[in-house]
């Protein structure tokens, strides 16, 4: 970039908040940091006019959206058709507490991304997808796995999802009352949550001399 | 029930899983279960043959499962047409490293649900699913807050989702490699993940002799 400003993701018509427009956030780097935290994403899709949500695995590399699965997947087989599909990535932050019920409310991040999936066939391409599906769970892992067969990527499919119609949408911080609540009497505030990886658990036959990854995704906090 | 046989939700050509369908589920006691954990749905819905996935709160009463927010929504004032809907409840138990990068895996529970939502006028049943939402959140919580007002319910639109056509899916455990991979040099296992509250943040003006909440929805691990 040739200057100091974040780069930004066009707003259209679908991604711009209607209500609470304050909320909405279209900076590239906050799109991505929302979705390298993210382990799982909600991807929907239409199937004889029933929109389907289904949950999946996904890495991000530079401007574009992995997801994989099983080469005779319906879902991954009807996609890679290039059909409209939205992708949205939630990050839960806290609960929100307020003292009237109605501004009850979390705190979250997500990205709502939407376009058409592709499927990936150059073997570069598709192996570097799945090596970020890996890395994006475990950094590092992907060195000391066995890599994958020839029949293995074969049974794979992979799809991209350009990261170009997308946008964030955060709320943060505590409830927001109505002034003549302030003395309701009761608790008020907000509970922050987040994803926190307990202790490994090794396979029964796992070999010795091999110490579990001393963490995982970022996003989780690591365990003690 | 006059017997002791689990319920079932009678799978239909949509719900049933065409791939491993061992982790598949349809008892009403465990997409029940599910629900009542997730504290935010994905809700997928058809516009000018766009999908959208869009996050939200929820909660569960009996057989129908209740969403809400502004009666100014663009989504919920599409939803309330009865649309064809599918709302995705997703809990993510662990991450699943595998010897080899192709049987790496995320142990899950997740609900999917299809149906068609309509909106809920009648004022009893409008008051009690908001009661669910904010008890879903904090149990005890609505004993304790300002309930809404009649401007404020006439604010709020209330969707139901009955539970109807819905499967569980589930994974557990440690990683399933292949046999010729056993002696493959690295930790193969899983690593647990849960959603953790940390400390309550009283909002600043909250006032004093009002403890914060002794714990929130069960499924967050209690802060200590």
């Amino acid at each position: 970039m040739e200057n100091a400003m974040a780069e930004l993701i066009a707003p259209t018509e679908r991604t711009r908040l209607k209500r609470l427009p304050d909320r909405g956030a279209f900076e590239r780097e906050t799109v991505n940091a929302i979705l390298d935290e993210g382990l799982v994403c909600h991807m929907g899709f239409v199937h004889d006019e029933q929109p389907f949500v289904i949950p999946t695995t996904y890495a991000r590399i530079d401007d574009g959206l992995y997801v994989h699965g099983s080469a005779a997947s319906r879902t991954l087989r009807t996609l890679r058709g290039e059909l409209p599909v939205c992708i949205t990535v939630t990050l839960l932050d806290g609960l929100v507490l307020a003292r009237s019920a109605f501004h009850h409310s979390m705190n979250y991040r997500s990205v709502v991304l939407l376009g058409a999936a592709a499927e990936v066939t150059e073997p570069d391409e598709k192996l570097r997808a799945l090596e970020a599906v890996v890395e994006h769970m475990a950094p590092g892992r992907w060195a000391e796995v066995r890599p994958p067969t020839v029949q293995e990527m074969k049974g794979t499919m992979v799809l991209r999802l350009p990261i170009a119609e997308a946008s964030a949408k955060i709320r943060r911080g505590g409830p927001i009352d109505d002034a003549e609540d302030m003395t309701w009497p009761c608790w008020a505030g907000h509970v922050p949550v987040r994803l926190t990886a307990l202790a490994p658990v090794p396979a029964s036959t796992v070999l010795p001399g091999f110490p579990a990854p001393a963490g995982v995704n970022p996003y989780v906090e690591d365990y003690a």
